[in-house]
């Protein structure tokens, strides 16, 4: 049992590492990365942000709006999408940003942000993509919807913090 | 000259302390906010997003992709929106927001964010609001187009920091 399993973390090692060889960005392939936003988060946020809604910091008031506790901010949670991309994709330039919330998001929730490559088009030697972005919590709950275009320099993947 | 201009002051004090008397939202109506993001704003907000993307920290990385400095990140600037939404409809709930990115934004500069409703639809007691959401430079340049939707529980106006 422990050696199937340290096997199967080696295959899991190996399949790991050779995702750092340089690969080019295709139609369909998906990058992730989790989050969980802390308290820290929102009052650091919205302090950045001068965003003073309640929702955000009175627990009573977000309770009696119907939701379980304060919420996090749609827009920091979205933070996941462009981070994503720039870290595979460094010097990334934002063209647009569609975003539908569709559940709330509480703090100490684990956020996994998933950027799907759905379309890819050459341009003055440089690539417009296009990305489904979606946020998930509790595995497969949609949090976030939406999609995204960016201008790369370069189709070749970096590294970034892969999770499948 | 000097009391024209405290004549003047005191017209826009008075225009200014009328619009504090309870006002219900209108089709129409325009709710604008200003901000300039600091180099520290910057540096924050790629601490508090993850976001490493050298174009937001590196003169020469941006210089070489065509753009006269580091860019402030395009969804710190779009903060805004849900901001102004919230300074004058605290517990505003976002239901979507869209964002195209048209021009680049650079530290320093004054930004001005602007909210106006275009459809209001009641809905069990509560408000569906969608907002045209643009954002200028220097005037009138358009940096930031889109639309968002926010549930609203009432359509009378906060104070907010209202410009008209």
């Amino acid at each position: 049992m422990l050696l199937k399993r340290l096997v199967s973390n080696f295959t899991y090692s190996l399949s790991f590492s050779s995702s750092s060889t340089p690969r080019l960005l295709e139609i369909g392939d998906v990058l992730k990365q989790s989050r969980k936003f802390s308290d820290l988060d929102i009052l650091e946020y919205s302090r950045l942000s001068h965003d003073s809604n309640p929702l955000h910091f009175d627990s009573k008031f977000a309770r009696n709006a119907g939701f379980e506790d304060r919420l996090v901010h749609g827009m920091l949670i979205a933070s996941l999408f462009p981070r994503i991309i720039a870290s595979h994709f460094p010097g990334a330039v934002y063209v647009s940003q569609s975003l539908q919330f569709k559940l709330p998001v509480y703090i100490g929730e684990e956020i996994i942000g998933k950027v799907q490559a759905v379309n890819l088009r050459e341009n003055k030697k440089r690539f417009i993509a296009k990305f489904s972005t979606k946020c998930f919590k509790n595995g497969e709950l949609l949090v976030i919807d939406g999609e995204a275009m960016a201008i790369l320099s370069t189709l070749t993947r970096e590294q970034g913090q892969i999770m499948e």
